[in-house]
């Protein structure tokens, strides 16, 4: 095999009660990256569309990710990466994790698979680190496994993947400024109150026995954060509206997507999740202010192959 | 049914990981209670057996968790409730839960149960509110309902049930010495860094996966406290020492049960269990301290009546 096309997913990290830990993977938007071998070692970047990114191999997260990988696992060939980048970074939906998740997926599998997904997330963390320089998996690990995933350790890299509620649906509006992952992490206190650290560990639990028993119910219950929310929430314009637009049409819960702008929401059935991203909108409809939104499934598949050659 | 005789658990609170939302119920060790019906409406403690506890009905937890559910449901006729009482207070391993869940359960059996088991730890939250001076469910969660239970909430009192891998076997080692609740609270620091909270909760929702999954690798990796062992450990001693001989004889993990002195270790079989309470035993044996050893299985029940007429 000599080339690999491959759908990067963009992701939801940070979901309410599990920052930094809990993420989910989207379906209908990502990158498209393709890989191709080439006759001298090392990585280089080729064409670029849809956003404006380094071409420099050492400044993209893709390239960066791959160098990582390939000072583990030599290659006597090297790999050139064309990107149509849709997932606009700093949008707060892993746009840097799906270049990093997706370049390493696609040189793995040129190099004859020597590791698992799981095994990825090492490498793809060096374009983590470039992108926010923070070392987090909570983007990287539902791009590469697929549904929701919950990072134990982000030392260790021990990530889980966890089950999916069948009908849950993910509504994401994302408002057109930019948020940078090292700006939103600049306002956060670094100590908490213990009371509110109890409070935050106590849904996170309740969360993840959701997920196992399609209890949406409890699912909304859970969907809270007193930690990072009250503080990142002042970075985004109405986000307090938009939360309780989407809760009041009928979502489980919504909160920030990542490290912001772009603000999820939860809800059971398709129909719901449509709902919630029309009331979303309405709230940014008086200001001048762009966005989109994006209506999805949880996808369980994680990146895939679109074409080998 | 004019009387009924009940068993009441102990319990371990706390679950390294899971501080004031984690805990789970214990099979061999627990306390009689016989509450009869009276004439005259009101409570009365009868005879107290197994340790001294107060007779008045305003300061002993069994009685003053029962005066508050017969505030919500009145009843003509009142109760008469005897103890033996096997848990020593202040032993770490829910003695105040026992007596005060052991009590509401026993007069909503008689009052032809009104209440579920859930609804029953509303009542006897009083009862630990006056043990302890603080309202946590994390004791008596696991007594009423059985197996693992996580306190989503102590605020609305939202307790889940969790499921409990077949094989997971409790050691308890309890050194007589005694801590109050109160004291080991008082211990603690009010704010904990956000890098060590975002960890506990890593653990925690990693722990509550491994229940569903029956990972007792994931279990074992999970089981770790950061925020509140630390300080606790100074109030017993040799707790690093007990602990790294549980971990070292094949023990998943081990820590502080409830806020202590009692010291707990979850191993997968009975045969690892037991070999891990002869090595816990070891360390207090130059000391001139006396202690306790328990081996027990998840009690999936809770609290169940022995005899009623």
């Amino acid at each position: 095999m000599d080339q690999i096309e491959i759908f990067a997913p963009a992701s939801v990290a940070n979901v309410s009660c599990g920052f930094d830990v809990l993420g989910f993977c989207l379906e209908p938007i990502g990158d498209i990256m393709r890989v191709t071998k080439t006759e001298s070692p090392g990585v280089t970047i080729g064409s670029i569309t849809g956003q404006e990114l380094p071409t420099d191999p050492l400044k993209n997260v893709a390239s960066v990710a791959v160098l990582s990988l390939l000072k583990t696992f030599k290659s006597s060939y090297g790999f050139r990466i064309d990107i149509d980048k849709k997932i606009k970074p700093g949008s707060g939906i892993g746009s840097s994790a799906a270049s990093a998740a997706g370049a390493v997926f696609a040189v793995n599998h040129l190099l004859g698979a020597p590791y698992s997904r799981k095994e990825l997330i090492q490498f793809a963390m060096a374009g983590e680190v470039l992108a926010s320089g923070a070392k987090h998996a909570d983007n990287l690990a539902p791009v590469l496994l697929g549904g929701f995933t919950l990072v134990r350790s982000n030392k260790s890299l021990d990530v889980i993947k966890l089950p999916s509620p069948p009908d849950l649906v993910a509504t994401i509006i994302h408002p057109k400024i930019e948020l940078k992952t090292i700006h939103s992490r600049a306002i956060l206190k670094q100590t908490v109150p213990l009371e509110k650290a109890v409070e935050q560990w106590g849904n996170l639990g309740a969360f993840v026995s959701a997920l196992y028993t399609n209890d949406y119910e409890l699912l909304s219950r859970s969907m809270k954060d007193k930690i990072i929310e009250p503080f990142r929430a002042m970075l985004i314009p109405k986000f307090e509206e938009v939360k309780a637009a989407a809760i009041n049409t009928g979502a489980l819960g919504s909160g920030i997507s990542g490290s912001g702008p772009s603000i999820y929401a939860l809800s059971k059935g398709m129909k719901t999740a449509i709902e919630v991203g029309n009331a979303m909108k309405t709230q940014f409809d008086d200001l001048d202010i762009e966005y989109e939104v994006h209506v999805s499934k949880i996808n369980e598949e994680g990146i895939k192959i679109i074409n080998s050659l």
